[in-house]
């Protein structure tokens, strides 16, 4: 009988042996052939998915360092062996593995499209195929967590949006490597202590229901807290928000020494109680006190509030943003697309992709708006400024390839802004013109010739 | 300007950091007011989500053991510091922390309502505050994946589920912590090397398109795989399901060294595809050789397959399952439910919930069924078993409380087969009596008067 012996935290030193079996399976199957010719694999998406106009791409500079230092130490080769599939001599060599290959990528917070290269891996194919679960799972997180946060930010236009995700977030690594995929979408602030300090957020929080509830008298619970935080926010929702609101009021307005920053609407009707609030704290003399909305909110509701003209100043957003909720996943693919200089491709039904190694052009109009892209051979010199960045070479990452978070946030911010109009709007659709070039178009025309030839439709 | 200088991988040392900033503030004004009475916190969900007729409460007993070890170190304080919002001696009396309180809690399995509280924590307030994140985390991933396997697991019936999703998950926790559930839930295998092993649930997996497409010929690709590993799976569709297997057969019928145990199918018209190859394979005499399904399948496809007589014998699910993506997130909350005795409760518009510390009841009838389940005050005696089992008392794990793996999965297995037919559907609805007892309704009566009563609506 197993006993209940996995790690309630997450094993991190272990983290090569966090790896789908076949990698491994086929890396000894590549060895034992010495079939290891240079390959180069692609990781693109297939179609746009529900409710996204455009993805932004992340994840690409982290899992890069991560790539860097893949090794495996006696203990994991040790944990290998106990599979009993890997010959020694195998093990012995995967004892000694590092990365040598090139990565080239989109530097992190470009908006992108399905069919478009997020990177590209090109590396002798044993290793190349060692990185496919590694890169998808990093790159997949913090882009559908990016990508769903800019959808919000939008929605927020000026007013600051703070991250209120953890606790319904898939897990502590979401947790954690969301807040650095906001710090690129454009976040005010997280309320996760560690990652927002690691990440560079600010670190923002207020006050549970709990604590209202645990004192008998909601009032005494507010001048607790304010004598501590001079300048807090106030949960006025827990009771009767009309009665704590007028209640904070008639408190402050006698007693000269309390000042608060804002208060925070967590449930019900917000834009009607906001306007009710806004009325009553002016009326009153408090205009600077802001008032924040949570509690379920999504770009939809913070849309329809902007609209509404609420007079909200900020959002504390959590559920919707820390699963992406209305398109939690995205069908990211890795896949060979050359190997020894040939360009490869699969033709599984509705699974056609584009061979060979590859570079995306993003064309601009005069007035700087993004005006188209181009998907083309690595080789092609088209219109427009090359995406694909070399960031890891022999292994080693390209110096000055890694941008500061800071500087992800202010290009992604600038080239959201130069993204069309329509793409930016929360209603599905938009077009924005993704052009494969007649090269490519060619070379898969080439390369299914090639496959319904004669070494694969001979019985 | 920040560098990019986040952990790439979750600095699992730094876990008690992983926390919401108002947790620790509000800890600060407990303690600066010496308001610490003993608080019972409730952990539950509000309302059933979309497509789920019952939630699988999974993550208890990790969590638990993690709520034993929280504590902080000095240079964790020192982060803490640098807050500039603690007080030197509240971070004194921090660096001292150690879980002193009880925790009840479900058995992990445990198919479970809305309302029903999966734990209740009771704890100086201060150190049941603490725990909030935390909890939320543990419970709400585990349960999610959990309860959306269940789901697949019955579809499939008695053909075996493996768990591909890695690629797909949310960040590597929750790939990991993802097949904890899934062994809970009975799948038969994951890809996942590291979770399987930890788990104890088989790992298993197959080869990539990629492996085909680095060969110049499928039937040579083929052939490398299965010298190496006698008795693997044959993936089929890279360029034409129907000729790889026209070819396998041909081969394998003049090769009598040649053995292979299943073939996998990933894209196209699945149900097709398999009834063509099980009567090409079966005319050849290869009866034992097994079809597999894998690619974008979830617990609808598999179900219709399974209506259709496909014959398939085993399915591999990824992405559907890994972010549970019909139902991505749970409104799971984490309630003072009391407060030194007294019953709790907020009144927020939507947000009523009952007060007091509870028990579940859940009665069977005559022939082992489950027929309805009573939340009631944990001091009500009420027909059938109460659910909720101390696992902490005083900070340690009470013995025996913590179940193996293999006996959580039998206990689920078994409390699935008493649930009513119903709800195993995967139809929507299903009727399953959840009473609130008297006490509790009388409770929650009288515990809203206060609230409306002369503390709370005086302004």
């Amino acid at each position: 009988m197993s006993t209940d012996n996995g790690h309630d935290l997450l094993p991190t030193a272990e983290w090569p042996l966090m790896v789908d079996l076949y990698e491994l399976a086929m890396a000894q199957a590549y060895w034992a052939a010495q079939h290891d010719q240079v390959a180069v694999f692609s990781l693109f998406y297939r179609k746009q998915p529900p409710h996204r106009n455009y993805m932004l791409a992340c994840g690409q500079q982290s899992v890069c360092r991560v790539i860097r230092d893949l090794h495996f130490t006696p203990a994991q080769i040790e944990r290998l062996r106990q599979l009993e599939m890997f010959k020694p001599d195998f093990l012995a060599w995967l004892a000694e593995f590092r990365f040598s290959g090139d990565v080239r990528c989109l530097p992190e917070g470009t908006p992108v499209f399905a069919q478009e290269p997020f990177l590209e891996v090109e590396a002798p194919v044993i290793e190349a195929q060692l990185l496919e679960s590694l890169v998808m799972n990093y790159v997949h997180l913090e882009t559908l967590l990016a990508s769903k946060a800019a959808r919000i930010v939008q929605a927020a236009g000026e007013r600051p949006v703070i991250d209120f995700g953890m606790r319904r977030m898939h897990g502590l690594d979401a947790a954690y490597r969301g807040v650095r995929a906001y710090k690129i979408a454009g976040l005010a602030g997280t309320s996760h202590i560690l990652a927002g300090q690691d990440f560079g957020l600010p670190v923002r929080g207020t006050m549970a229901h709990s604590f209202i509830q645990s004192h008998d008298d909601e009032l005494a619970a507010f001048q607790t807290y304010v004598r501590l935080y001079p300048g807090t926010t106030l949960l006025v929702d827990t009771y009767n928000t009309r009665e704590a609101v007028d209640r904070i009021i008639q408190w402050l307005s006698t007693d000269p020494e309390a000042h608060i920053s804002g208060i925070r609407l967590d449930s019900g009707d917000m834009a009607e109680q906001a306007r009710y609030c806004r009325q009553r704290l002016d009326d009153a003399g408090f205009e600077h006190i802001r008032i924040l909305a949570s509690g379920g909110l999504d770009e939809y509701a913070i849309h329809a509030m902007n609209e509404s003209g609420a007079p909200i100043d900020g959002f504390g957003v959590g559920t919707a943003l820390g699963a992406a909720s209305d398109s939690p996943t995205l069908d990211l693919a890795y896949k060979l697309t050359e190997y020894d200089g040939q360009p490869r491709m699969k033709n599984s039904p509705g699974k056609q992709s584009f061979p060979g190694a590859k570079q995306v052009f993003r064309q601009q109009d005069g007035s700087g708006q993004y005006a188209g892209d181009t998907i083309a051979g690595r080789e092609e010199a088209c219109d427009g400024t090359p995406l694909l960045i070399p960031t890891l070479r022999a292994g080693k990452l390209v110096p000055g390839a890694i941008a500061s978070l800071d500087d992800s946030r202010r290009y992604c911010h600038e080239a959201l802004h130069r993204l069309p109009e329509a793409l930016l709007s929360l209603k599905d659709g938009g077009d924005y013109p993704v052009t494969i070039s007649d090269h490519l178009q060619e070379l898969q025309q080439a390369t299914l010739m090639s496959l319904t030839g004669s070494s694969h439709s001979d019985p």
